[in-house]
């Protein structure tokens, strides 16, 4: 038993002893975590992890954005009954309108981009140019989409304190999702500036 | 001559020729760029330059948001010409002073710490804690004041098709120091980003 341990000997020669299928059983369970190779390789998936969560939320938050900026600019470009309550009467609504328009075409254009990121693997524009565009794109949406928000609250809370109808409710339910624009914007431009400064473009 | 041109010669015998002191003016003159040694101080003596602009810029943009939310709010709290001409009546108006009053106390220990900061070379906070709550506390900062501006214009557009008196001229003035605030606001939110993503604490 002293030869088969020692690692020059035939072990084609010796009979399977115990201390041979100990070997083969050793080499087919995980590694020990204390080995450097090991721990390295463990960085390496934790960082592909990282990456897909990173794609993944990326791609859930741009559908959000196209979402709720189609919602916010449905909901008032739609907002006509008649008289005073149309919503074009009011600076603020028509604000709110263009607004989410110019920003709904933005987070389509970024729709489109990520998917066929997320399917192909490669990206229309070049690595710079994209990083600085997404940065640049969801810091002005997030600015635009609270402003046009907030710039639309007190009239409509003017309103509702005489009359409480569709129309009041319609640019209510607009407003809210011009806030939730805004708010997955920001997180947007948080994740977009932290990639920005990663690359050592700037 | 060409045994004065050979490193290896007693040059402390040989007579000072032509040759040795256009040598010495050599070690004067800056040396050229090409050389390994040179290219590093240069870019180190660069990097200083830059962070002593960064720092110089830094208390210029703090001294500026200080200055802003001090005469937006001062503008607006001192608005009150009696009657509709109050203030208080419109809660735009209350919301724009709301926010001016919490965004001046913010820039005013932004100011405090980086004038201590200038003068003393040490920070109050530690570097971490310091980083973060710049970044969150630029980029909250920017966001409010963009959304109490926008909140205020609308209403003061309103009163001015009507009259156009010393009520709506203090309105306006604050509202445009509100929109100066934030854009300095901005930009520090954009520096101390960067800033943050540099440090490796996240």
């Amino acid at each position: 038993m002293a030869v088969a341990n020692n690692g020059t000997s035939k072990q084609g020669i010796d009979p399977p002893s115990e201390t041979t299928t100990r070997r083969a059983g050793d080499v087919e369970q995980p590694p020990p975590p204390t080995a450097d190779g090991d721990a390295a390789i463990a960085s390496v998936v934790q960082r592909w992890k990282r990456e897909d969560f990173q794609e993944k939320a990326g791609l859930l938050l741009r559908a959000l954005q196209f979402l709720f900026s189609l919602l916010s600019f449905v909901l008032m470009a739609s907002n006509k009954h008649g008289d005073w309550m149309n919503f074009d009467r009011y600076e603020e609504y028509r604000y709110l309108v263009a607004i989410s328009i110019l920003v709904f075409l933005y987070s389509s254009v970024q729709l489109v981009r990520q998917v066929r990121r997320f399917s192909t693997g490669r990206d229309i524009m070049p690595a710079r140019a994209g990083t600085i565009f997404d940065f640049a794109g969801d810091q002005v949406a997030a600015y635009l989409m609270i402003s046009a928000s907030s710039a639309a609250i007190p009239m409509t809370n003017r309103m509702r304190e005489g009359a409480d109808n569709l129309f009041t409710d319609a640019s209510s339910a607009s407003i809210s999702m011009a806030f939730f624009a805004f708010l997955s914007f920001a997180l947007s431009a948080l994740a977009s500036g932290y990639k920005l400064s990663k690359h050592s473009y700037i």
